[in-house]
């Protein structure tokens, strides 16, 4: 199944994030997302013409969040978003997170 | 004028940006806005119960900043709205950044 096919589902705290290599696999299923130093999130940066625009997107990604209950940090500047995604509850990235990305990235 | 009934003006790139204690000045006539260590920028962190909340005032800032033509740089998380303000225009701090502090502050 497609990542932009799958659901976030609930994470125990108890569950271990993801290796480095195996976050570059799911890597490989989402666009342009970059993966941190440490391998503990991801993120995308994202350009619109305009402040207007920009915060349209983070309303859509929010939506997309609260549909998943998982939610992104967000940096919104005047024609620029940047997404953050990592799985707090286990201090480091889960499946979740590439759900989100695929999904954020149909919006783009 | 209090600032809150005042409007954003626009900014020419020659102007120069507020000293240091022009700016404390100014921040005695907001709420809780921090000043940065080298008096370019003013920011507030505001805290909700959820990421919907979160996200609805961001919407309300973003409003304010359309009327204003004046935007703010904003950190969206779980929770959690961080709003930074400064004018790129002048490097530094002008009376907008003020203005559009107080006016946020009759949001929260």
């Amino acid at each position: 199944m497609n990542l932009v096919d799958k659901r976030c589902t609930s994470c125990e705290s108890g569950t271990m994030p993801l290796s480095k290599s195996a976050a570059e696999e799911f890597l490989k299923q989402t666009l342009d997302w970059q993966l941190s130093e440490d391998s503990t999130r991801i993120s995308k940066k994202f350009k619109f013409k305009n402040f207007k625009d920009a915060l349209a997107f983070v309303n859509e990604v929010g939506h997309i969040a609260e549909a998943e209950v998982h939610h992104p940090d967000i940096i919104l500047k005047w024609g620029k978003v940047e997404v953050e995604l990592s799985t707090h509850a286990i201090k480091g990235l889960s499946e979740n997170d590439f759900i989100l990305a695929a999904k954020i990235d149909t919006l783009n």
